[in-house]
């Protein structure tokens, strides 16, 4: 039964795809991040054969970039059900509020945080255009998911909660590069811990930056927007 | 004369080295920023044997570390004019225009903006220990400084402008990078300018959530800071 067995083997390779990511976000949990995987040692780690991973994923940037779209989708949920709680118990999130619902859910997925500076830096431009065509319209519709529901939730506007999502995103990937430093820069902190202040506070700091940049949106800006004069 | 001779094969030297600094500001702004950058093209523009760069810098991260140390001096002695002028003028500056003066003169140095992506994610981290701590220095003078002209030429508070220098280097890293697509994405967004938007209203997307974010820390948070809960 040729069919049976295609259909096994089909299964298989997924579970084996499944595997490989699973490797990798263990890797990256256990290292400072993404910034030094590489495909071999998620191939070891999920017990193939170096050669093996080529049948599961063109590069190490695919790999990522599926695991960006999944962390997108669990952030997105989140922040889903974060509003219906609100509404549920019949609160209006104000600026704050919508900040927080926003910036909680990004730093309980540490893994989004790091993959936040890899996407526009090095995964979504290193795929086939189809590919990064797939995940950037998955990505947009989860802002577009996200911004309606905060809206429907609390006081602030779509497009003001555009703004923030874009904020949220920049602000936590910054921090957590600096909040994961190297062996080498860890060891400097030790010895001289009054440059290692930002560093430490990476959940503080978002937080509050994150607080300000909502209670700035809501306030409506009267002049025409022109960029800062250079 | 051997000191003679020394003394002018330290002058060659140096000079070599600022060629060699010289050719990767120009490689980074014809092609889409640092991302790629290798020290073999370097050396080869630079019109050296691909060997004889290690006689001025040890590796490619130190080479840009020295590259963002000259970045930062430039943004801050830019930023202090700006305050000088203002006060000069007779007017103070208040979070918007504070946000301006910041916003403004780091969108004019757009290799700034680049490696504000790459100093904490692989460039700190990957240089001895001695020279990262030199970094770190020089840059939270900076900060310090710029904290320092913005505070007495206006009306935000030191930490609020501490603050503020720190989310204006992440957002600016950020949309930076995503303003400047690898040809794949470039391509891609031509053919669906529907998932453009984002990349290509950088300097105003930028300008507009400092300004928000200024605003918001000059608005005093009543409450005691805890982080967002997850």
């Amino acid at each position: 039964m040729p069919t049976h067995r295609r259909a096994r083997s089909q299964e298989a390779k997924r579970q084996r795809a499944e595997d490989l990511l699973d490797a990798a976000r263990e890797l990256a949990a256990r290292a400072t991040g993404v910034r030094h995987l590489t495909l071999a040692a998620v191939t070891d780690a999920a017990g193939l054969h170096p050669s093996a991973i080529r049948r599961y994923f063109d590069s190490k940037e695919e790999l990522l970039l599926e695991l960006a779209e999944r962390e997108w989708a669990d952030w997105r949920e989140d922040v889903l059900r974060r509003a219906a709680l609100a509404t549920a118990a019949g609160t209006r999130l104000g600026p704050e509020e919508t900040a927080d619902a926003l910036t909680g859910s990004l730093l309980a997925r540490p893994l989004l945080c790091d993959l936040f500076t890899h996407i526009p830096l090095s995964l979504e431009g290193e795929v086939p255009l189809e590919r990064a065509r797939r995940y950037k319209t998955l990505s947009l519709e989860s802002v577009t998911a996200m911004s309606a529901a905060l809206a429907g939730a609390g006081t602030m506007t779509l497009a003001q909660i555009g703004d923030l999502i874009a904020a949220t995103a920049a602000q936590a990937a910054h921090a957590w590069q600096i909040a994961h430093p190297t062996a080498t820069l860890a060891l400097l902190y030790v010895q001289h811990p009054e440059l290692s202040h930002s560093a430490y506070e990476f959940e503080l700091r978002v937080t509050r930056l994150l607080r300000a940049t909502a209670r700035g949106l809501a306030t409506a800006e009267p002049r025409e927007l022109s960029p800062a004069p250079e």
